[in-house]
C-alpha cells in the first residue's frame, strides 16, 4: 500500500496517541498574552481553525502564505496548518528589513501575509491580498473554530510544502521548495540519529524560519514531545528555560552556544542539564574550543550536523561514536567538529574541485521559478552545495570552505575555517573572521578580522605567531584588524562578501 | 529530489560510515566453520560476492530466491544481497515440513533455493533450477569474489524487496509481497521507536525469517549497530549471550521471554543486562503476569508492538509513557499488554464489527499470485488484519482476539486472550489456550486448555472458580483439560483452528 509521505503523518499521530500532552509552552509576546500551554490536542483545534479561516478566504490547495515572526506558537501552528491542507508556507526571516521581505512575498506570489505585532510597523509598507497581523485580531478574523476545514483534495507527496528563502550569504535569495517526502524523509533520518522520543523537551532556540526550525516539529509533533518557545536568545535565559522546563535538546549556531557558555560562567549554582541535554550545532563550523568548554563547563552532549536549506536540511550528523568516549577531551572535540557522517538516506561524495555533492530525498525538489538555478544546482543528478569539503576514511565529511570564501594565496587554497579555527584557541579572541583580501604578489593574502574577548589586550604580531606556530606559513593571516564585532546573518553566519567588499573595491576578484 | 527508498540506504551507510564496525557476529554451524566476526566492510564484500554470482548464473531482476536457514550470517547475507540487487528474497521457515517448502517454492517460481546443511537432508525431495546447500560448497560455487556485480538498472521504491509466506494460524500460506518502501519506511519508524543506534548490540533471537526479523536488520545496518546471531533460542544461552556481548536489543514472541524467565531463576549471580536491555515482544498478546516479572526479574525494559507480516510488521508501539513509570507494577504491566499506540505513519481504526484496519506505507504491495486475497485484504482502502481489537481513549490498540478465534456463547462475544490472561495469573500454570467447543445450549462454549507447572496439582475447579471470581460469568470456562503441551507455530503462534477441529467434527461452526 503506498499513502502519500505528508506532514499529515506527523499531526495524525500527535493527536492519535498524544492529544493530552503538552505540545508548547508558549512565550508572551506583544500585545501581551498570558504565558500559555497548550495540549497536542488543543494545538490541533487550532491548527483546524486556520485551515477552515483560509477556506473561507478562499485561499486555495498550492497558494502560498507568508509569515513573518519570531518564534512563537502562532507560527508554529502556521507551520503545521499551511502544508497540511496543501498550501505552502513561507516563513520569512523576521530580522529582513521591509524591501527584503516585500522581494519574498511578491517572488513567491504569497496571497496571504502575516506579520508578528512587533513587526507590523516596521513592515508597514509589505501588502499582500491579504494581510494580517498575528495577534487577538487575527484570531477573530480568520480562525473559523468548529469549522470542518476541507480536507486536500490530493495529498501527493510530491507537492511543495514550504519555500525558504536562503539566508544569502552570496547573492539574492532564492526560494528553496520543500516538498511533503522532503520533509517527511529529514523528519524520519533526523529524529532517528538524533533518537528523538516523546520524554524529550525541545527548546527552540533556533528561529523556526530558519529551514522550518531544521524540520525538527515536525518529528516531535509525531512523537508528542514539549516544546517550548524562545522569543529571543539569550544565555542566560536559555539556562533558566533548561532548568525551569526540563529541556533535553535545543539546536544552533556556534554563536547560540557562545552565549550559553559565556552565562553559564556567571550562573549561580550548578549549571542545569548536565548529563540530561544534548545540543546540536549548524549553520558555522564550530570553534573545536567550543566544544571542549560545552563538554567541560555544561556537561551537554555536542552534535554537529551539516546541511543547507536546500537540503531539508539533513546531510550529516556527528555524534561522539561509543567507542571514542575514552579519547582525550581535545581530540574528542576536534573529531566533533567534523561536518559528520552522512545521515540514513544520503548519499555523500565530492567533485573533482572538492566541491560536496549530495543525492538524498532530502535535497530540495527546485528554486522557485528558477529554472536556471534549479537545473545548476541538480546538475549530473546530485546537489552541488557550494561548500568545499573532504571525506576521510571514516567517512566522515569536514567542510573546509564555502566555494566562494576560499582563500587562494600564491596558488595555494587557504581555508579561511582552519585559519579561524587556529585563532579562536586564543583565550583573548571573543570572534574571529578570516578572509582574502587583494595582493600585489600573491594575488590574495589572509587577513583576520578579531574581535578582543572583554578586558584582554592581545595584539596583531600575537595573532599571527600563534598562526605561523601551528599552521603552514602561508596560512597565517599577514595581517590582523581588530574589531568591535563582526556582523552575522540572523542565522548566525558571517556574510564575508560583505566583509570583503571594502577591501576589493577597483580590484577584480580573481577566480571567485 | 527523488532517489528510490530501497534497503541500497542501509548498506550504503552501513560501508561509507561504519566499515570498520563489527556488524555480525556468527555462530558455528555443521559443517562446522569457526566462531565467525565480520565487519561492515566485510559483510559488504560478502553481499558483492552474492550478488556477482547471482549474475554469473543469469538470475535475473525480480527473480526470486528461495532460502531456507536457521539465523546465520549467511541468511543475514542473502536478505541484503538479493534485494538490494532486484531480486526478490524469499525467507522459509526452517520448520516447515518438505511438502510445505516444496508449496512455498513452487508457489514463488523460485529459480534458487539455499539450505541450511542440517536441512539439507529433510528438504532432499524440494528442488529448484539452482539449489545449492549453504556453507563451504555454496562459498565456491555461487559467490564471485572481486567480481563487480551488475548494478539495480532500474532501482524502484515499489518494487518487491521480499515474499514471507504466512506461518498459517488460518489457511494454507499466502505469499507477503513486501516493496522497498514498505522496509524502508518500517526501518525508519521502528528504529526511531525503539531508539536504535550505533550503539546497540543486537541478539537475534527472533527468526530471522519471520517477517524479515520483523525488518531490523535494515536499521541495523545503517546505523552500524552490532548483530549477534543465535541459532536456536533457549533461555540460558540467551542470558549468557547478553553477558557476554554486551546486548542491549532483543525481539521475540512470549515463548522466548518466558523460556528467559525460567533461565534467569536459576542464573548464578545477576542477571546480565539488568537496566540497559530493551525486549520487544510481538507474536502473541503477552500475559500481564509475565511483563511484571521481566520488569522485577530481569530489569530489562518491555515493549510490545503488534503487526503482522503484512505490515512489514510495525502497526503500533507500546513502551511505558515517561509520565507511567510511578504506576504500581502490576497498572504499569497491564497497560504495557496493550498492542500499543501507532507507530508513525500509521492510521489505525476498528471496523463495526471491531476488526483492526490499517493504511500505512508498511502495509504490504499485496499477495503473490492471489488478486482475490489482495482485494479482500485491501479492499476500501484499508489493510483488514483478520485480529479483533479496540482503541482506547489514550489512542492504545488491545488486541482482543483473531477473528476467527472469537467465541460467541450465548450470542455474547469472548476474547479468548481476556481469559488465557486470567487463567495465566495463577502459578501453578505453565501455559494455555482458550477455545470455543460446541454446546447444545450455547452454540459454543468456552474451554481451557492447560499445562500445569512442574510440580504443580491445580485441578479443573480451582482454574473455573479463579476465572468466576475475576471474569464475567460467561467468559469463565465451563471445562478444563489439561495436557502435556500444547502446540505451537516456529513463531510461536497457538494454531487455535488446530485445537479445535476434533471438538468440531461433525459440527457447522456457526459463523466463524
Amino acid at each position: 500500500m503506498r499513502v502519500p509521505l505528508t506532514v499529515n503523518d506527523f499531526l495524525y499521530r500527535a493527536e492519535a496517541v498524544n492529544a493530552d500532552a503538552v505540545a508548547v509552552v508558549d512565550e508572551p509576546v506583544q500585545p501581551a498574552v498570558p504565558l500559555r500551554t497548550m495540549t497536542y490536542r488543543e494545538l490541533l483545534v487550532r491548527v483546524r481553525a486556520w485551515q477552515a479561516g483560509f477556506d473561507a478566504l478562499g485561499i486555495g490547495e498550492g497558494e502560498r502564505v507568508a509569515v513573518v515572526s519570531q518564534n512563537a506558537a502562532r507560527l508554529l501552528e502556521l507551520m503545521y496548518a499551511v502544508p497540511a491542507a496543501g498550501r505552502i508556507c513561507v516563513p520569512v526571516n523576521f530580522r529582513l528589513r521591509a524591501e527584503e521581505v516585500e522581494y519574498i512575498v511578491r517572488h513567491s506570489g504569497a496571497s496571504m501575509l502575516f506579520v508578528d505585532p512587533e513587526l507590523d510597523e516596521p513592515l508597514k509598507t509589505v501588502q499582500a491580498a491579504h494581510r494580517f497581523v498575528l495577534g487577538g485580531e487575527t484570531d477573530e478574523h480568520v480562525m473559523r473554530f468548529g469549522a470542518t476545514p476541507r480536507p486536500w483534495s490530493e495529498p501527493w507527496e510530491d507537492a511543495t510544502a514550504t519555500i525558504n528563502y536562503t539566508s544569502g550569504t552570496t547573492a539574492r535569495p532564492k526560494g528553496v521548495r520543500i516538498t511533503h517526502r522532503n520533509l517527511w524523509v529529514n523528519a524520519m533520518s533526523f529524529g532517528m540519529h538524533l533518537r528523538l522520543w516523546e520524554g524529550d523537551t525541545y527548546l527552540h532556540t533556533l528561529p523556526m524560519f530558519h529551514a522550518n526550525g531544521w524540520g525538527l516539529p515536525y518529528p516531535l509533533a509525531g512523537l508528542g514531545a514539549k516544546q517550548v518557545v524562545l522569543r529571543k536568545v539569550d544565555g542566560a535565559e536559555v539556562l533558566r528555560r533548561v532548568d525551569e522546563h526540563g529541556v533535553t535538546v535545543m539546536c544552533g549556531a556556534p554563536a547560540v552556544w557562545n552565549a550559553v557558555l559565556d552565562a553559564a560562567a556567571s550562573w549561580d549554582g550548578d549549571v542545569p542539564g548536565r548529563g540530561r541535554v544534548r545540543i546540536v550545532c549548524a549553520g558555522a563550523p564550530p570553534p573545536t574550543r567550543m566544544i571542549q568548554r560545552i563538554d567541560e563547563e555544561l556537561g551537554w552532549e555536542f552534535i554537529q550536523i551539516y546541511g543547507l536549506t536546500e537540503t531539508s536540511p539533513i546531510v550529516t550528523f556527528n555524534r561522539t561514536r561509543p567507542a571514542d568516549t575514552t579519547l582525550p577531551a581535545e581530540e574528542r572535540a576536534r573529531r566533533s567538529g567534523r561536518a559528520g557522517a552522512p545521515a540514513l538516506g544520503v548519499q555523500l561524495t565530492t567533485s573533482d574541485v572538492g566541491e560536496v555533492l549530495v543525492r538524498s530525498n532530502v535535497v530540495l525538489d527546485g528554486y522557485w521559478e528558477d529554472p536556471g538555478a534549479t537545473a545548476e544546482a541538480l546538475a549530473d543528478g546530485w546537489f552541488h552545495t557550494g561548500d568545499g569539503g573532504s571525506i576521510d576514511d571514516e567517512g566522515y565529511l569536514t567542510i573546509s570552505d564555502r566555494k566562494k570564501d576560499v582563500i587562494i594565496s600564491g596558488g595555494e587554497n587557504v581555508s579561511s575555517i582552519e585559519v579561524e579555527d587556529c585563532i579562536s584557541h586564543l583565550t583573548e579572541v571573543a570572534e574571529v573572521a578570516v578572509i582574502g583580501v587583494p595582493d600585489d604578489t600573491w594575488g590574495e593574502t589572509v587577513k583576520a578580522l578579531v574581535v578582543r574577548a572583554p578586558g584582554t589586550e592581545i595584539g596583531e604580531e600575537d595573532v599571527i605567531s600563534h598562526c605561523k606556530q601551528r599552521l603552514a606559513g602561508f596560512k597565517a593571516p599577514t595581517t590582523v584588524e581588530f574589531r568591535e564585532s563582526i556582523p552575522r546573518t540572523a542565522t548566525g553566519k558571517v556574510q564575508k562578501y560583505k566583509l570583503r567588499e571594502p577591501y576589493w573595491a577597483g580590484h577584480r576578484h580573481g577566480v571567485h
